[in-house]
């Protein structure tokens, strides 16, 4: 009552959405990924820096060497899912700055001259770029399932290169049978939430 | 058309969502902070940890102790939102952990013993955690005017403890006059995603 979104949005972004384990075969198009990255690219980052980046991994010959990374746990389910993306973060956003903030070119210089001011900025500002797009996924009305169980600098070396930083891999497509575990109980307000 | 969510939340949550700089007088209520994190509580985190905890800052005496260390440009605009928030990122949040993930309570020492990896996890979760909660705010109506320009460490000592790392502040409220600024540009998707 207190939400302007309508309850079947709630439903389909929040409440009845969930970590998928396991996915049917239908495929994730590459237009529903024009979809969601058209949708999520606005959501908001320090200085609009959309320091997250993704890397889709679609053949069967990627997929296998990716797994290889993942905690065994992880791995029949991401061999199987439709579509797996490696989210990182680009620790050179900064380079360009001058485009995405035209009335703060000097943002570029004035804060992200150190490397490690960029990493921080970047890990940061990737992850909420990761949660919407997250969000994303599930406003194609699809299942995303993230996972951190991996080791993550066998991943950049085998994807990516030391500029980007992977957070996390993602399964996406719609659920399968099976698809979750009960859902887990989450903190209430008082324990989250206090007032000064 | 790709899309399952309908575009008036597309438009709500995204689209025509604005990190807003200017807001009205109406108050923003205890029940929509409620609404709020009764939806985006459901956003998913790794292990189901929810490190996220959030401090609102409604006392204009607590105002007054903020906006001494928000960058100056954040201070005028912090002093009149109806509502402020600080988020952190709890660094204990592990002590949770066999509560919130009763399928799997040994996670807590076998992943989080060490308080780096947990500093490490609970900043890239909260993170996650604080774009559900800016498209929360955003389900609710209000706008969201996240900040990063602070002296985080300065706003540590004064409202939290050695546990809870800030991540940034978000002004809150019905947007006012001249809120936003021209939309900034955004990547183009083959700058952003690659397919391997």
């Amino acid at each position: 009552m207190s939400l302007v979104l309508d309850s079947a949005a709630q439903d389909l972004l929040f409440r009845e959405a969930r970590t998928a384990n396991s996915f049917s075969d239908e495929p994730v198009t590459e237009e529903q990924v024009q979809a969601i990255y058209d949708l999520v690219k606005y959501g908001p980052t320090a200085f609009n820096g959309t320091p997250l980046r993704i890397t889709l991994v679609r053949s069967a010959e990627a997929r296998e060497r990716l797994v290889q990374h993942l905690a065994e746990g992880n791995q029949a389910k991401t061999l199987a899912a439709p579509l797996v993306a490696i989210l990182s973060a680009d620790n050179e956003f900064h380079e360009e700055l001058p485009r995405l903030l035209p009335h703060f070119p000097q943002a570029k210089d004035l804060f992200f001259a150190e490397r490690p001011a960029r990493e921080q900025s970047s890990l940061v500002n990737a992850s909420l770029q990761a949660a919407y797009f997250i969000v994303g996924v599930r406003a194609a009305g699809l299942a995303a399932g993230p996972m951190t169980g991996a080791d993550f600098a066998g991943i950049q070396k085998e994807f990516l290169d030391d500029d980007h930083t992977p957070i996390m891999v993602v399964n996406i497509g719609k659920p399968g049978e099976d698809a979750w575990f009960p859902r887990s109980p989450r903190l209430s307000i008082d324990e989250v939430i206090t007032t000064v």
